[in-house]
């Protein structure tokens, strides 16, 4: 497959694109980027990658975090995590509280803030210095030890904390949150505001390719097959909040995206390819995002699907 | 792959299976069924295929057929068709007005009963004679000509109609279905009685596999790539009602049950599968059924994860 | 109380209100009102009456008609039609599917048209002849023999049937209809579709002021006080839809409105009072009856409260 | 009316009485009370009062003390106050999340949990020392100087305060809260932990009587008519959370319940009536007391309705 002319073709194509979203504003830090900002980076199996834009640029990672999170909590406490979040598309937006207090305060899958929440206490509960432990782990799959928490944007959120106070205090209430909840929503909030690129990002989540097994200095870091199969089927059918059908149906990849703009997609024993653009469409997703991995998979014909 | 091997290895597995799951009753004929029926058909695109038991016993697709529908009407009327139903897991029981409802009569998608009965009305406005043109479409894909409706089936569901009358009803009041209400509950009936084997079914679902153009014989019956790409897509968020994410989790490949007791899956480019196995879990889903495709998945060591 | 004069005044200040509402229009033939028509009346216990503007003029009373079919269900069957219908207020839109899905076919109360269509069908289980006999009933209690169904009213409704035909086949599923859908419908659209005056309606609702045992002559007809009791406060808590609230804190009466733009209110052992304004505020209720009601209850210093 | 013999009778009935409910325990201190204690207080406008059993021992008023608090802001801020939280009944249990998130932080009344924290934002912002000054507002009103917090009961509310702490931390996120989350939460509490005897709660709860300005003394405290009259529809229509409508339905007076097994109901213009029994039914709402109040209103024939 030659991924360079097609990223080019794409590059050109997306040169007239209208942007018709907005940037996330609900705290100011994030609303302090520049809405023209454009970065791509596809990372190989075979060890090829290529790049688009400002594909080395940093940006807050936001939701994206969810799946790291998600994959750390796996790999130390296991399918027991399963039974305080459910792995169902939520049909509803990312914040609701509505299904939360129906269900009882489990949350319908890991990747709905409160869903999260619930993660960030099982990590707690695991892990002796949590918002240090978990930068090494980031680090470690990224293979960057530059990687930090924007800690501007974490005081911002927590300044901003209300909503996420709301659901973190609903599940404390059924019983299933363990910890302090603001130490919970202070955790949570780091998680949200590590900054990172698309290079950093598409290395990162080489951990969800199950590729084969030659690669030994990679493989230490690689999660269980059957642990990546599962995160990428959560990734396909709940990795857009309420979007997440419209991506599988136009993209057909496993992916997370995050208010920052960004957007992670994999195709299992592939490639990695995240995207960067912060304009956010009406359901919360980059718009210019969501169009170049559609270009992309329809392009090279190759999706999941 | 040794795929008869592992077929064995599964139902040796599944000898021992205690089936904790139910019959459907909600129409007096669905009870009728033997509960210790199972039957297994693998159809690879090579031509090989593989058997297990009751494989060519014809049994009530139900919801199955709502693939099938969608497939025909996307050939006929095109995108067109997304403008009266949405491509969104619902989070909700299959036969939920709740949603309806509050999203004016437009269904979350055409795999809930009342995304089927848009798909119904659309497809009356394209076919003249909507109950003999979709046994021809159903036949022509399944390569079979003694496919045809269990009419006993279909007048046992007309005669419990009362939840999909107050879906179809709903919708005509929210201007998303044309025709009168019974004609639509007529036809949708009867394409949930159509009676279908595994052997059949399996073939059927090769439209949507995507496999090379070289089988010329089968490619006059095969769907677009971009066509097949999307309805797998919504398979795989959509295609087991409240447990799409389990599924997806569990198996990893898009498919769809009936409350007949049958699962189709399929993994683009490589095969498909049915399965038939008459109790259903409390969701609604073939327990053993999913329990079958979950080995086989995890024996292969291969989902589009 | 000099009533003549506190009538005279609200005259008078209602010359210059500005009717910001709208004449319901969902079936053509309520659509073809004069949207400047309006009438009160006022009956005394003591015999004593007065009346402003069109107050003999007939109008569609539509749901000012659940008031007196719960009164002959009531009469008919006694408290067990409590175990098919509940008595708190719904809180959603009068028509609203979703409660009666989460309370199991079960309506919240007999004034919203789920309810209603419960009590039409405990009517037709104790009529011969359901709406000569009902028709009888309505006459009978405003002692009027000339009331009558307008029948292209409900010839109308019947063409519009959708939402309630959605109502009521869910309601058929979950087995709290035991005759048929759509003649439940029309015995209900009929009730709906009974053209009376504020003179007449006013007359009609003296059945639940609970006054005392002289009057002879009307005894007959009177409500047991233990029944008036119950519907009275029926209508304070659950007679305006989701303004029920709002009348009870304005006005301060029980009460019943239909979008034809009728009000009745009685004040228990007092009066009873009926006003018509067909335009209707944004949740249904006529605006100016609402408005004049709570001048009346304002001016004469006397509500429930 | 010879309310003596009336109670008499009723307490007679009622020694056989079995009570199937159950002493709240979502707080160790509620659980704490004796399950047999029983009071009555019976306070007419002419004077006359009546009492049964623990008529004058003190218990928690919990939401009973919502009343004052809405009648404390009605003095203070006015009808602006009804700009933050609307008049209708909710038709969902007290303290339900759904509704607050649909309807966009705007609780439905100031009954529910949701209101009473508004309505104790709006004080607030009127009193210098909160606590102290609503205190001295109850002390005056119940013409009572030795009424107090259980300052236990408020420390015990603090520390499960986590379901109310998501409603508040809710309403922040909606704009509908100006003060500290767990400042509103402490005084809130506080106001639910004051401890009254069904004396002291018929007294106070006069000033909802719109009686005849003769009695000086009392008339200082007395709420102008307008503001009782709504309060008293507000109690009617909403006092009960999801059983509002049965206790209009059976008893027929407005009137406002505690989870400490208190009920406060009045008749406007004749008499206030106070009642406590701990245990309660399904719906929050002490089974005893409203046994006791249907027969009192039964047996003297008098009610609103």
């Amino acid at each position: 497959m030659n991924y360079q002319s097609i990223l080019d073709s794409i590059q050109k194509e997306i040169s007239s694109f209208k942007n018709t979203g907005k940037v996330a504003t609900y705290i100011p830090e994030l609303g302090k980027v520049d809405a023209h900002k454009f970065g791509l980076h596809l990372q190989c199996v075979t060890g090829e990658h290529f790049a688009l834009g400002d594909a080395e640029e940093r940006f807050s990672i936001q939701s994206i975090s969810k799946v790291i999170s998600l994959s750390y909590a796996l790999k130390l406490a296991g399918n027991s995590i399963w039974q305080r979040v459910d792995v169902e598309p939520s049909g509803d937006p990312f914040n609701s509280l509505v299904q939360l207090e129906y269900e009882k305060g489990i949350p319908r899958n890991p990747f709905i803030n409160a869903g999260a929440l619930v993660i960030t206490d099982i990590l707690m509960g695991h892990l002796k210095k949590p918002k240090e432990d978990f930068l090494h782990y980031v680090r470690d799959i990224a293979n960057d030890q530059t990687i930090t928490y924007d800690e501007s944007v974490a005081a911002s959120e927590m300044k901003h904390k209300f909503r996420n106070a709301s659901l973190a205090n609903l599940m404390k209430d059924f019983g299933n949150l363990q910890h302090n909840v603001d130490d919970v929503l202070d955790f949570y909030f780091h998680q949200c505001a590590i900054a990172m690129s698309c290079k950093q990002l598409s290395e990162a989540f080489t951990i969800f390719l199950n590729y084969p097994k030659g690669d030994h200095s990679k493989q230490a870091r690689t999660l269980e097959p059957i642990l990546a199969k599962r995160i990428n089927a959560l990734m396909l059918t709940c990795g857009f909040y309420d979007e997440s059908g419209e991506f599988a149906f136009r993209v057909g990849l496993p992916g997370k995206s995050g208010v920052g703009g960004g957007i992670v997609a994999l195709h299992p024993k592939q490639y990695c390819i995240a995207v960067w653009s912060p304009p956010l469409n009406a359901k919360g997703n980059s718009e210019l995002g969501m169009k170049v991995l559609e270009l992309f998979t329809s392009r090279t014909g190759i999706s999941v699907f």
